[in-house]
């Protein structure tokens, strides 16, 4: 089971941002997220609906308690950070652990990096916690997770150019 | 050479998507990013000014004439969109091209996906383009650009706990 953390999410100025933390941590292959920081209806109910329309079993909740949640999760977790070693020097290792992966919002506070078993990096340059998120899983799941089907959900069909989504109903 | 090609910024709405789309350009090792949409100098000026901080040679631009920016580029256009063909088959025959890196805003018009050569999708789940432009890049380069040095800028020295950050004029 991997479960993502979001820390500090604020209502106004982080929408966008902990939307595509949720959809990404979905696709990717993670089994649910928790949102820390202001709490936001709206957001838990976007991914939610995502999750409904586009299948699979994600979790979406809130929880402002962070730091208990970190404590009391019962596995290894990984706090991603610019500041961190190197992840693909110690990915190997958490392959098939349950894991909780911690994501920063603006400012992390100092004990999500005491309280976390490891401080990894994706890169050491500034960038995003979206992109962190999408390359560890990536890399968690050797690549494995882009082909992830999502039971009962709409489907696209790739296409070369344009766009077909098939809906769970039909049958073919 | 890779640009990255950043369809339909809007400046309040997208500051925060669209400056991590630049971050995640630069960081994972393309060349530089070409906004259009709204011309937003804050925009520019940010991903300008992380890049004279961090070092290295990452270029950003700004052409209200997307159509002209995908039909005047010499190289191979690869437009990223869940509905394309799953990019991870079709990576290995881009490498060592000149690549022009598409990535959307909320709505692409139809013709970004005929002017493109390749619609490629990082998934056919619904996510993000910064997450989408990450796995692609990191997959283009096979891992290798997670180590990229960026010349004459603020360099991390990774650590297990805690933030070292040393600056381009220190010397050991």
């Amino acid at each position: 089971m991997i479960t993502v953390l979001r820390l500090g999410h604020r209502r106004v100025r982080d929408a966008r941002v902990s939307t595509h933390c949720g959809l990404v941590a979905r696709a990717f292959g993670a089994d649910g997220i928790v949102y820390s920081g202001e709490k936001d209806e709206k957001l838990l109910e976007s991914i939610a609906d995502v999750s409904r329309r586009w299948g699979g079993e994600f979790k979406v909740a809130y929880n402002k308690n962070w730091r208990k949640v970190i404590q009391e999760f019962k596995g290894v977790k990984v706090h991603l950070t610019m500041y961190g070693l190197p992840f693909q020097e110690h990915v190997s290792k958490l392959r098939g652990e349950d894991l909780l992966v911690v994501v920063g919002g603006e400012k992390v506070p100092w004990d999500a990096y005491e309280l976390s078993d490891f401080n990894l990096s994706v890169t050491s340059q500034p960038h995003s916690e979206i992109a962190a998120l999408a390359v560890f899983l990536d890399h968690l799941f050797d690549g494995k997770e882009l082909g992830k089907e999502f039971k009962g959900g709409l489907k696209v069909i790739p296409q070369a150019r344009g766009k077909i989504v098939r809906t769970g109903e039909e049958k073919e």
